[in-house]
């Protein structure tokens, strides 16, 4: 009978930059008397890893440049927070009153680059960015879980976000490692036979939609859950990029 | 420590017009040891709920009107399949070579109104179409759960679907009973005070991908999970259609 548990890491310290997230997970698995074993995904909250790795920015000291200034009056956003979402942009999609969706550098297309104030110190002007390079943020991590413990784990970093023609954030996966992003099914065949032609689940968005429902996003402090008994595809190459469609594959532009 | 448990029911006969799938879900679940509790949620593939109530076509037996053969000419799709397709559709909301991308009479935006031939019965021609309303289908099976178990639980009815702007299907709720498909923080403080202005997650769409980790979609035939240990609000009147968001707040058009 396949099934699985996902557990989510409570009393998490408040995370500060230089923190190794590594022992802190093994650290408050420990505390709470999770094992953690060969197999596991961890999946992480990419907000304390952009904490961990300083990506934090007062936009009090940013000068907003002339097109930040353009797009923050379409958008009625504060343009020096326009500037950092600018930064950590390749591609402006799409900009009108209250949004601004944007390719980041890492190729996810999402609401102000993932540029966030929640959960970050209280005050509005601080905010998160999305880590630098979240695949290698996700390695580091399972680096520092295999060195501890021995065990061979999956990481994800995971970020929440809105999505085109449905209500509500779904997490998605923005980073990861140890694991392959899609459970391909094209080529196989259904129950009667039948060889599934386009089937192939992105599983590493699917994960980080299962963590969440023990993480939460508001005061509950529960950045790390832990995935148990799940099967997936186990690979060194993998990158959470692989999950950004590219432009000439979207149907709505 | 919050912890949730997501059970597969293997083992599930193959679905016939007029089961009862109350019945055959909890006969599964007593043969496999699962004991369903109060505030579970079971989670069920569409398609079964499809194949129980007849949605079943041969479009064989189907003529294609005008429009359905100028789209199938667009699309290159069988223009039978297209004709049923529009007819389960209230709009097509794009049509490119390959592409058929329609709202269905529930409201969801989706790739060919969800008509799909994959585990029906293994002829290509044999198609299921998504449940009349899927509410009043979860509705149903939480209904005799509730008569055979005594058992207040929550139904989602799923199917999966591509995405905008990302790689790969995830599993979606098309149809659900018993809870509120969004947990809402707008308006609720994070870990330092800030108030949350914008995040609600789409709970019933986490759910159904987190279910479908265990249900796969190929030859296991493993129609239904069972989640244990997720907090959440009930709801008498809560719809699915509330994650269909209205064309007036597209981004993407």
């Amino acid at each position: 009978m396949p099934r699985i548990e996902i557990i989510g890491l409570e009393n998490f310290p408040i995370v500060k930059k230089g923190d190794d997230l590594a022992q802190l997970i093994v650290k408050v698995a420990t505390e709470n008397y999770v094992k953690i074993d060969d197999g596991d995904i961890i999946v992480v909250s990419s907000k304390i890893v952009s904490k961990s790795e300083g990506r934090i920015v007062d936009i009090r000291d940013v000068e907003p440049s002339k097109k930040a200034l353009d797009i923050a009056e379409i958008t009625g956003k504060d343009p020096r927070l326009v500037e950092v979402i600018l930064r950590e942009s390749t591609k402006v999609v799409k900009a009108t009153k209250g949004h601004l969706i944007v390719s980041t550098k890492h190729g996810i297309v999402c609401a102000n680059a993932g540029v966030d104030k929640s959960n970050v110190v209280g005050d509005p002007y601080i905010v998160a960015l999305l880590p630098e390079d979240p695949d290698r943020s996700a390695e580091r991590i399972r680096a520092g879980i295999k060195e501890l413990t021995g065990k061979d784990v999956a990481v994800l970093i995971t970020d929440t976000y809105g999505r085109p023609l449905r209500e509500g954030h779904i997490n998605m996966a923005v980073g990861l490692s140890g694991l392959e992003p899609f459970r391909d099914y094209r080529g196989k065949k259904d129950l009667f036979g039948y060889v599934l032609r386009i089937k192939r689940i992105a599983l590493a968005d699917e994960i980080a939609s299962a963590a969440e429902l023990v993480m939460g996003n508001g005061s509950e402090g529960v950045p790390v859950a832990i995935i148990k008994g799940l099967k997936y595809t186990r690979s060194e190459e993998s990158s959470a990029r692989e999950l950004n469609m590219p432009e000439e594959k979207w149907l709505f532009r």
